[in-house]
C-alpha cells in the first residue's frame, strides 16, 4: 500500500486530471523508449501530480550480492519522472533531463521495484521532482531504497 | 504551522527522545559553529527523528533581485542535517558532511527561512537526509524554496 | 583521441599498476553484472587511476528526439566507475554506489558512448570519483554529453 | 600554483575577454552581495572561461574538528560560479542558482581557500560549472578538499 501522506500542493490541485493518460503513456513508450520495454517497466497510476511506476523484475536487475542493481534504479526514477512531467505539460515528448542525483539508502531484495514521483516545482522553463524507490511489499519511508531528485527541460517551443 | 503530514518511519520511532537537547545543540553552536551565530540560526524544535531550524533575517542575506541569497539557505540546510544527526547518534561533534545536493526552487522574499530536516537513512557509518527550506509563514509544499538531500559520515571511534 | 591532459595526481601515481585486469574486469561482467552485457558495455583500459569503458551502440539506446537516453548514460557512468574503484581496491565485488549525481550537456548523436572515468578521493570508506562522457570520435570537452560525480562505499570486511 | 592542464574548450576559446572586469564584479559584490564580504571573498582572476576566487580565512571559517566548515566552501563555490557566469553573458545580476552540488573530499586545515570555476556548458537558458576547491598552498587534485557542480539559469529578458 502506497501512503499518500502528504498533502496535494495547492499548484497542483488545480491540475484536475493528468494531460496524459496510462494509455497515451504507454504508447509513447512502445515506440520511442525502447528501454522501458527492455526495463519492464509499466506506468501504474498518474493523477494529482502523483506518479507510480513500477519494473517487474527479472534477473538481469541483478548486481553482485544479489541486489537489485543502480542503473534499473535510475532508469526507472527517470522515466517516472517523464511520466509526471507529461501528466502536468501532456505529450510534449521532447522534455528532457537536465539533471539527477540519487542516494542509494538499502539493497532490494530481488523484486520489482516501485517508484512514486512528485513534483517540487513545475515553472515554464524547469521541471523539479523528487522520486522515491521501494521494494514492492514494503511501500512505507523505513523501506525507501533509493530516493531521487531531478530537473526537466521543457522545451519553448510547445 | 508545520505540516507533519509524513508518518513517522518506524526505525525513528524507536528513538524516544532526541540524543541530544536544544540547549546542548545551543552550547555546541556558540562555542564551535561560529557560522551559526553570523547567520541568526536558531535550534527551534528536535523531536522524533525531525527538525526545526530558523535563520533569523538580516540584510546581510540578500542577493541581487532582493531575494535570499542561495549561500544562507545552504548554511541553514546543513546546520539542520547537523542538528538532526546529534539527535540521533548524541553529541558528536566530529560527524561531517560528505556530500550535499541543493535544488532552488523558488525566490524567498526577505525574511526568515525556515529548514524542516528528517532523515532518510540511519546507517553506521553514514546518515542520509532530506531538508525543505521555506519562507516563514508560507511553510506549504508549493511555497518550498529549497529541497535539500545531504550525507554526514558518523566517525567509527565514538 | 583521449586527451591525458590532467596531471595525474601523486596519490594515484603510487598505484603502479591496477589491482584488476580488464580480463578480471569481464569475467565479473560476465557472470554478476547482466546489464553490462545487455548494454554493451566493455571495458578499454585501466591504467593509473583512470578507466575509458565504452557503451557499443544500439537502436535500443534511442528516446524521442534521437538521441541517446539518460539511463544509457547513467549506467555507462556507474559501471566505469565501478571498474575504477576494483582497479584500487582489488576484485571487492561488494563495494556498492551510495551516491550518483548527472548533469545532462549536450544530447549525444546515435553512436557509441565513451566513459573517462578519474577519482577525486579514495578513502578507507568511501571512494569518490568523477565521470566525463562523450560521444565516440568527439572526446573533446566542448563535446562532453554528460558529467558525473558519484560516491562508492568501500565494504570493511575486506 | 594553479595547474591549467585542461585543455581550454574551443567554445570558450572564443570568448577573447571576459565580459566582466574583476573590478566590475567587485562592484556588484560591494553593493549587493553582503555575503562575499562578510566571508572575506576576493575575485583573483576571471579570464578564458576560468575564475580564480580566494576565501580570506578568519576564525569565523571553522567547525568543530578545528577545520574550515562546509557551508564557506560552498558559499565560495557559489559566488566563483556567479562570477565565472557573468564573464560570459556580462553584468546579468539576474542569473541565479538551480541547483549546486558538492562533494566534501578532505578537511582543511584554518588557511585561505582557493575556488577554481570552469564551464562545462553555456547554452541560451541554463549554464553548468565545475568548482574545484584548495586550500591554498595545496593546489593539486590529490589536496582537493571539495569538489562542486552547479547549475546557473540564465534569465531571458536580457
Amino acid at each position: 500500500m502506497i501512503r499518500y501522506t502528504r498533502v496535494i500542493p495547492s499548484h497542483l490541485q488545480t491540475v484536475k486530471e493528468s494531460l496524459i493518460t496510462i494509455a497515451e503513456f504507454d504508447r509513447i513508450a512502445a515506440e520511442k523508449l525502447p528501454f522501458a520495454k527492455m526495463m519492464g517497466l509499466q506506468l501504474e497510476s498518474v493523477d494529482h501530480g502523483r506518479v507510480l511506476m513500477r519494473a517487474h523484475y527479472n534477473d538481469a536487475f541483478l548486481r553482485p550480492g544479489g541486489t537489485v542493481s543502480g542503473p534499473v534504479m535510475m532508469t526507472l526514477a527517470d522515466a517516472a519522472m517523464y511520466a509526471l512531467v507529461l501528466s502536468h505539460i501532456g505529450p510534449v515528448e521532447l522534455a528532457v533531463t537536465t539533471q539527477l542525483s540519487i542516494n542509494f539508502l538499502r539493497k532490494p531484495a530481488p523484486g520489482d521495484i516501485i517508484a512514486e514521483a512528485s513534483l517540487l516545482k513545475l515553472g515554464k522553463r524547469l521541471a523539479v521532482g523528487e522520486v522515491s524507490l521501494y521494494s514492492d511489499g514494503e511501500l512505507t519511508d523505513d523501506h525507501c531504497v533509493a530516493h531521487v531528485t531531478t530537473t526537466y527541460s521543457i522545451p519553448p517551443e510547445r
